[in-house]
């Protein structure tokens, strides 16, 4: 990591902890070069960025100052409570989503991908390579149905850092946390069957019970403690609901972790209604706050979570590895597996196995980590400039995706030719919905490396929200008044 | 190849053309020799390969013969048609299948693995080290929903080779064959629905609808005609089949190629009681026989036809690189790919797209087919002396796997002990059938080349069966008589 990006790191957290207090000085940016012994240029560089986030303001001819009072944006409301399940609506759009993608240099906000670029990747593409150098039988050869055991054995290592215990034998490689989350739904529930699921909830796992003609009883959540339990209650008392299916840690699109006591009666509830719960935990390894924190499978005493997993988020999604702890499903999840497409290609497994054995990755989720908080900070802020009043923002604890609310009266579909003309890609709010809620959200991927251009597309959309609103302007000239008025 | 393999072949053919009468004596070793340019040693370990498919015999002091008659053995027979539909019996055996995997060094001729230590396979290899060496967007990024572009041109022409016309963007890639069997499945059908498929067919299509909880309606199969089309047209005509499940080439596991007039007896049918067809043709470009027959699909007018492959008999089974050509169900079956496991793996999509698009793979394939033609004729004249009189055994057109069938009072599970003491593994001829027929029958896997213990696990399984049948027995030490006597 750069010099300054350090150092920003450093001021950063001693301005969220209160160290340096609302409305005081920092030093200048003499003295900080001389305490720290980096340049004058670093110095600066660091300023300006925690500007850009939000957490120092500039004082002409006077200095760098902590704002007086920070002006967080009001979080996203909670969806109100369905009243049925649904069946879960069309899927055109996630084609579009799709076929945007090959559009020549992008802007993409739009998916839930990882920054692959990343020079702690590097000993991966190295095992790949001698990998593929060396693909012998094991390479070539079916793999192990339950996938490579050098990788099992590595997974039931992770696992313990999420705290559960899962013996390699236990596991079920999988290609991806998609087909892991598609073996568990197939394997509870048949057609007609309800599941109760968080809302919003990543698209993918709506596609599925769409696709299994499962019902899909949309259960509120709230931006900071996750799934309503109290609806979740009200729902499993009422229906038959065949399983529950949530995103605990780093919830995407919310943000949200789930605090511990919240996992705890989560489990209780499932517990005392008898049902299983299907736990995606893909972007658990990428909360942000130490230590991390506990799966919901943690807590779990008698096998009834299915923890789904994979390392798209934390590696690469084009490796296709992921893996599903399912408890006391597993005969029924690996026959799943078997009949939906054999067992998972063994050279990615193997390298995956590798760099985890050689203890490549917590230096890698460190350093992806911080990627991702810092531009959490930075685009939140951008936003907030840009976008017009009354626009609500995540706060996520973990990945790398922001979930903004727009006034109720706004569509973000309206932005579509805007979108399309840019080359901007963005995730509507309506997928991570069955009933096809949410048109007045969208979801922001904030992973890869900002270039001027990501800066200039949020600019740009909040330009045309506030024109389609009719609302005062705040097109990118405007925002510094916005800024002072938000 | 081997110098002594490539004279085998050529004198193989003349004798199998009627070149060298039944009876007559063929050139002494000394005159082949000069003839052909080789050492008398290569002419020696010709004709005893020669002798080892049951093309000659020596005679004691005085040379190598024609065999008289060529105990051709008796191909099996066509199983009774069923009466109905019925769900597909439990899968327990498979996870014996493919537990038992795991021993240490097991004789292998259970399972539809094909030879990759091939040097025509380094291409291939070299592919993968360059492309995991150069790791970047590419191949860690999610691929093209559809795979990679570069791959779906290569297999629109293979297309070509096949018959068929199919545009790159009508294809869809997936994680090998039984992905695309599965999504073909799932596309159609719902849970109750009714399937004809061949019998015996695939274990994993048999799986596949056991999990769907989709009817199996077996439709009985002529070892060298296929399909029956009068008992596909009284089910047809009788039962509400949503789909017809066949593998029209080099079938797995009788190992029939349909004859062109069948295939367009199947599709006039399938026409007339407007079915879709799922063709598997998997084992498709390693038909022996010159030219490749076309896929079904090649005479499907309406794009009723969904053709399933995959490289994993022809490449390697490892690389879970398949496809489908789904006709007009292109929407529901992406779908049904993109929520099962999400986009394919580019990486070795874009080493196979290279190996192809390099020409390799021709040449490849050449060798293949003659490496397994020639293993089928040694394997079929050892079963022949070995295994008791009655045994019928298939006369594959092509692949690596022979099916054989044993008097109808035979139990193949009754060898279960035999086989786990002796580290040799089988598949079961019930696992080809939903409802659990076949078990006197057995498939042997004759991809991997030979070793001294292939042969002796045939002759104690050949001695094993004869003492359960209490029959004459048919060891080792009696395979001469044996031989002569069937
Ligand atoms: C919450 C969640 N689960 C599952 C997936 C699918 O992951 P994979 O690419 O490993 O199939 C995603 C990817 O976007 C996701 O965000
Ligand atoms: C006829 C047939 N179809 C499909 C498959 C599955 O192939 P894949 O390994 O590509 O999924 C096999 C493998 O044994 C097969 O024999």
């Amino acid at each position: 990591m750069s010099r300054y990006l350090n150092l920003a790191d450093t001021l950063g957290r001693r301005i969220e902890q209160g160290l340096y207090a609302a409305g005081s000085r920092l030093p200048s940016v003499r003295d900080l070069s001389a305490e720290y012994g980096v340049s004058l240029t670093t110095v600066q560089q660091a300023y300006r960025w925690l500007e850009m986030s939000g957490l120092l303001e500039a004082r002409p001819r006077s200095g760098w100052y902590v704002p007086m009072t920070r002006s967080a944006s009001a979080l996203p409301r909670m969806g109100k409570p369905t009243l049925r399940p649904i069946d879960v609506s069309e899927w055109g759009q996630i084609q579009d989503l799709l076929d945007l993608e090959r559009e020549e240099q992008p802007v993409q906000l739009g998916r839930g991908m990882p920054d692959v670029e990343s020079p702690s990747l590097r000993p991966l593409q190295a095992a790949l390579a001698r990998e593929g150098r060396h693909a012998g039988i094991a390479s070539l050869h079916y793999s192990d149905m339950q996938g490579v055991p050098a990788l099992r054995e590595q997974l039931s290592r992770l696992a313990l850092d999420a705290g559960y215990q899962a013996a390699p034998d236990s596991l079920i490689v999988t290609s991806g946390c998609q087909e892991a989350l598609s073996c568990a739904v197939r394997a509870l529930c048949a057609p007609g069957d309800i599941v109760a699921i968080a809302s919003p909830s990543y698209h993918g796992m709506m596609q599925i019970l769409k696709e299994t003609d499962v019902q899909a009883f949309e259960i509120p959540s709230d931006p900071v403690q996750g799934i309503s339990l109290e609806a979740l209650e009200l729902a499993l008392d009422r229906w038959p609901v065949k399983a529950i299916l949530v995103i605990p840690n780093a919830s995407n699109p919310l943000g949200y972790t789930m605090p511990e006591h919240r996992k705890r009666g989560l489990i209780r509830l499932a517990q005392r209604f008898d049902v299983p719960i299907i736990e995606d935990d893909i972007y658990g390894d990428l909360v942000y706050g130490w230590p991390r924190p506990h799966a919901l499978k943690a807590l779990d005493e008698d096998g009834r979570v299915l923890l789904c997993s994979s390392f798209s988020k934390t590696l690469a999604p084009g490796l296709r590895v992921g893996w599903i702890a399912p408890g006391r499903y597993f005969d029924k999840v690996l026959r799943m597996k078997y009949t939906g497409s054999g067992p998972t290609a063994p050279l990615p497994q193997i390298a995956v196995a590798e760099f985890l054995q050689k203890g490549h990755y917590p230096a890698h989720l460190r350093r992806m980590r911080r990627q991702y908080q810092r531009q959490r900070d930075v685009m939140t802020e951008w936003v907030r400039r840009a976008f017009p009043e009354g626009t609500r923002i995540s706060h996520p604890q973990g990945g790398f995706t922001l979930w903004i609310e727009l006034p109720e009266s706004f569509d973000t579909h309206a932005l579509d030719p805007m979108l399309r003309k840019n080359g901007i890609l963005i995730a509507h709010g309506d997928i991570f919905s069955a009933a096809g809620k949410y048109r007045n959200c969208m979801r922001l991927s904030h992973a890869a490396v900002f270039t001027p251009r990501t800066e200039w597309a949020i600019r740009a959309m909040g330009a045309a929200i506030g024109e389609l609103l009719d609302a005062p302007l705040s097109g990118p000239r405007h925002a510094e008044t916005q800024t002072s008025a938000s």
